[in-house]
């Protein structure tokens, strides 16, 4: 059994995200430009590509190509939901030995890097010398260990600037506006629509994340109460709210219930939750008015809506991980910790610490009523925004005096 | 009886867009600067604040301040989905005389042009001087007599680039992929989504559109084919698709109907047709991956997505719109007519013209299939898009040989 440390593996799983193209490339562009580095295959979709042993040559790829496709969203080398066991691993085994591959980067979230920790859980088993690295990403900003997590921040943009038109949407024709998030544990995505608001009677109004129980009585109540004080009120809702006992509002409401290979409940590509909520306030509280967006894959994938800082670190991400397989011994994690206001530096962490686990939202970042969000969290969450971000003005003409009904 | 031919009033009717503020900035910049007019009122939501005498004095803003309006989407004024009969339109004019107003600017799509025209005649009827231009505004892009209308433009750019981005997320994790877009019987802003088209297999792979009959098994049979072909499908489909009698297919779904005061079903603010049309691909396709989202409102208010062809039009529109009613004798609504590829002029049309009518796609605008666009479309519609839109890339790397399974 012998493996070649000059060619290394390079893959992507799990959601897309706008910039997990930079870590692909941050990969390519600093193995290839390592002496000993003599091969950069790139897996497609995923671990199901190593299984296959569909592989692309990424030593073959202009820089200038290289560059566009970092600045283009979604998993360029393609993606999958795969959960290796034990079988699916020794399969993985086989086709990296047949190809002599002795790095393995993997760029995903915690299901994936739950993947790299099993990979390499098997390799030392099989006394296989392989290197894994995970390098991390999702929009869910749900990785333990990690300040935040590269997509998250233009993911989050996206929810500002959607937050930001749909508050003065709702401003111009006034209404119940409730738009659900992506979010299935932690409510970061939805909670950084805080950042739309600039005038103190703008929205959202109400925010609510799976970090809390959702009551809809209360929802229902504290619609009201915006409604009475405004006359309108716009509602960020995370597709993970949930009740006492844990079962998500969203899964109570489908009769078929789809499940996907992590056991995990579908509540994105549907607009159930959404219009139940709506039709609960249209009933109970008698309002007319009341319309629901489900952001959906909009919110991952919109071409062009991108932080700057996000697709920076992103790059970096991916650098580091080829700087700590090559001059360091271990297999681990890339981190992102924040180290000043604003800066960051990567580390390189145990697997077991970010496979498998969920971070949720601090308490410190959510308000006392359990439906806002706090300044804490407008400090940590505006820098990653990065700059340009466009902003909503209003009139400040005076009113006339009425002649009529003065 | 007397009116001061120095006094104007603005408002903006209908749906916001992501420039309808630009038309409002160029009818206020324009007055000011014409040395007949003192004061510039404008009527806070629409044909209400008309009625309610809710004005401000748009003579008294900064035009630092009306610039970066200007630069807001939504309608900075409050809009109205009120349609005036005749009783409602005596108290316009009972507001109007009050208040010496002498010409009236009223920004908006069909129902406010109708809306304008119903107003001109009950002033001519009374014999009141009143100066009534109406401004065109709508994404959906259906005024007759107008090559487009602004706000169409933006919302097709933030459409272009909401596909662009779904397709690079469907190809990274194949399966179907439903988005439904805005427009009752046009289906401009959904053909739109062709735009996102680069490379020959990319999606939207099939296009619906109002201007032909839905039938649920021709769809199917589409889905069907693309999939097999390609391994995945992304579909674009208007709110407003409907059967042979007529009937919206959203309407057919839903047991409580929404009406509108100009007796429209609501179509948007709900994900119930995306939910419909992916329920019956899993059932009757027996595909497991399919997913559906609704644009929703953000494609008409998202903060940050905008043509500098729309915006520069909308302003235009506004200040032609003052300029037609200071130099011309006529009441009328500005069109958009295209004289060079690409160049524009703006005419005063007679308000019968285009009140209540409402424009459809050409025949030669769509596939002889009924589910996808022409070359024709594609060249009407790319230079309303604008500059900078964003571009997706694909990696070209070679694929590596098989070792195992050569």
């Amino acid at each position: 059994m012998s493996t070649s440390p000059g060619k290394i593996l390079v893959a992507q799983g799990g959601g897309p995200t706008a910039v997990i193209n930079q870590s692909l490339v941050g990969v390519v562009q600093e193995a290839r430009r390592h002496p000993g580095i003599a091969r950069v295959y790139g897996a497609r979709h995923g671990v199901r590509g190593i299984v296959n042993e569909d592989f692309v040559d990424l030593t073959q790829e202009t820089d200038a190509n290289l560059e566009l496709v970092a600045a283009t969203p979604a998993s360029a080398l393609g993606s999958t939901r795969d959960k290796p066991d034990l079988a699916y691993c020794q399969k993985i085994f086989t086709a990296l030995k047949a190809h002599g591959i002795g790095h393995f980067f993997y760029i995903g979230g915690n299901d994936s890097s739950d993947t790299v920790r099993i990979v390499a859980d098997e390799a030392a088993k099989a006394n296989y010398p392989l290197r894994c690295i995970h390098i991390p990403k999702t929009i869910d900003n749900d990785l333990v260990g990690n300040d935040h997590t590269p997509g998250f921040p233009s993911a989050a943009r996206f929810v500002v600037q959607a937050f930001a038109g749909a508050n003065l949407d709702n401003a111009a024709l006034p209404g119940v506006y409730v738009a659900v998030v992506m979010g299935r544990h932690a409510g970061f995505l939805t909670a950084a629509s805080a950042l739309a608001k600039k005038y103190p009677d703008d929205g959202p109004h109400l925010i609510y994340l799976p970090e809390r129980t959702f009551v809809l009585d209360s929802f229902l109540a504290d619609v009201k109460a915006v409604q009475e004080r405004h006359g309108r009120c716009v509602i960020a809702v995370s597709e993970g709210i949930h009740d006492a006992s844990g079962e998500a509002i969203a899964a109570q409401l489908s009769s078929q219930v789809e499940r996907d290979a992590h056991g995990n409940v579908q509540l994105s590509g549907t607009g159930a939750l959404a219009d139940l909520l709506c039709e609960q306030i249209k009933s109970r509280l008698g309002i007319k008015r009341v319309r629901g967006d489900t952001f959906g894959y909009v919110q991952r994938s919109f071409l062009g809506c991108v932080s700057e800082v996000d697709q920076r670190e992103a790059r970096e991400v991916g650098e580091r991980a080829v700087q700590f397989a090559m001059w360091g011994e271990r297999n681990g994690s890339v981190a992102i910790q924040r180290c000043g206001d604003y800066a960051v530096n990567y580390a390189l962490v145990p697997l077991e610490t970010v496979a498998g686990k969920t971070r949720v939202m601090d308490d410190a970042f959510i308000s006392d009523s359990g439906n806002d969000v706090t300044d804490a969290f407008r400090h940590y969450l505006r820098p990653l925004l990065g700059s340009g971000l466009p902003q909503a003005h209003r009139l400040r003409a005076t009113p006339v005096a009425k002649v009529l009904k003065p």
